[in-house]
């Protein structure tokens, strides 16, 4: 219970990721909690369990309910949205850059970029160019970048990633870890930083 | 949004509506909201998805996680819990009782007790003598709503309950509904009694 971090899950598709992902940086500052940032893709986790799409997709009222639910959610913390038109967004490149930057000073500010495109912009996420403008935009040096996310040699770090959520028992997005103990969905994200509060 | 009132609808069978049912009642006092109790089961509705059992079986790293984060959310709500030996427990009976009192001033008080049987003594729930016990601790006529609840002209009661569940695209418990709103899970109780507010 001295554990001053949290392990920030999430996948650059889920909606829940990017509320929660956009509330995490000021709530975590407030309580001097140091984030890890953790990208991972859902996608194979969701085919380990022999569904082929997100359950948003496949289990249609529970899909329907959450498409409100995250209109109500954005609202009520003030943050942007608008229901993408094509979901799940493919966001292999992505994920692969920000696993590159994960332990960067940029990766925080590069993972909002990207969930706007997808939840405020309703914009693709997983081609070259967007994602070069994107980090231009932040004043990143894009070509070598995604030259370093598509080298073959740094191919195997996302599924290095993946094996390693499947291993925790991630079972979706945003999923949070203080040490070893779990919190799914942005819901639990304050009852996540609580849990760093150290004792006595 | 002038709706004064929220419908709760639970499964005597599901954690989470425990939860929900336990805390709701001095909420919506608080605040003045009137509650329709709506009793229903989930079993039924799993099927309608092609599930044999509820998810939290199904899917078992998501049941885990679900165990543990039922123990802290109780925790945190300052109520009693205990992990059921047997999950999900049979609560056809309870339920057709519930129905029978969803409109009597008894029925949050039973609702209560038939949820901590099952989540705080791990007792059943689903034979005569165990409600038959639970009624006369109410100081309830337990012969004459038990004989009520099984009669045969009653028994298509709780077949109506659970097709109105479907037609609102209930999919999960507790779900709460301000007029036409749906809500799902304890999660979001106080965002559906803030729905109640009036405006202006």
């Amino acid at each position: 219970m001295t554990e001053r971090s949290v392990d920030v899950w999430f996948d650059f598709a889920s909606p829940y990721s990017y509320l929660g992902t956009a509330r995490v940086g000021a709530l975590a500052a407030q309580r001097g909690v140091r984030l890890r940032w953790q990208p991972f893709l859902l996608g194979p986790i969701f085919a380990d369990q022999g569904w082929s799409n997100s359950p948003l997709v496949l289990q249609s009222r529970k899909g329907e309910h959450a498409w409100r639910d995250l209109e109500r959610q954005a609202r009520k913390f003030g943050l942007p949205w608008r229901r993408p038109s094509r979901f799940p967004r493919p966001a292999v490149l992505p994920t692969r850059i920000a696993l590159l930057g994960a332990e960067q000073p940029w990766c925080e500010a590069f993972t909002q970029a990207v969930f706007s495109r997808n939840f405020v912009a309703d914009e693709e996420i997983d081609d070259a160019a967007a994602m070069a403008a994107v980090l231009e935009r932040l004043g990143l040096p894009a070509q070598s970048l995604l030259d370093a996310a598509l080298c073959p040699t740094e191919r195997p770090r996302l599924r290095r990633q993946v094996d390693t959520a499947r291993r925790l028992g991630i079972f979706g997005a945003p999923t949070w870890f203080v040490g070893d103990e779990m919190f799914w969905g942005n819901d639990r994200l304050e009852d996540a930083l609580e849990w760093c509060r150290p004792v006595g």
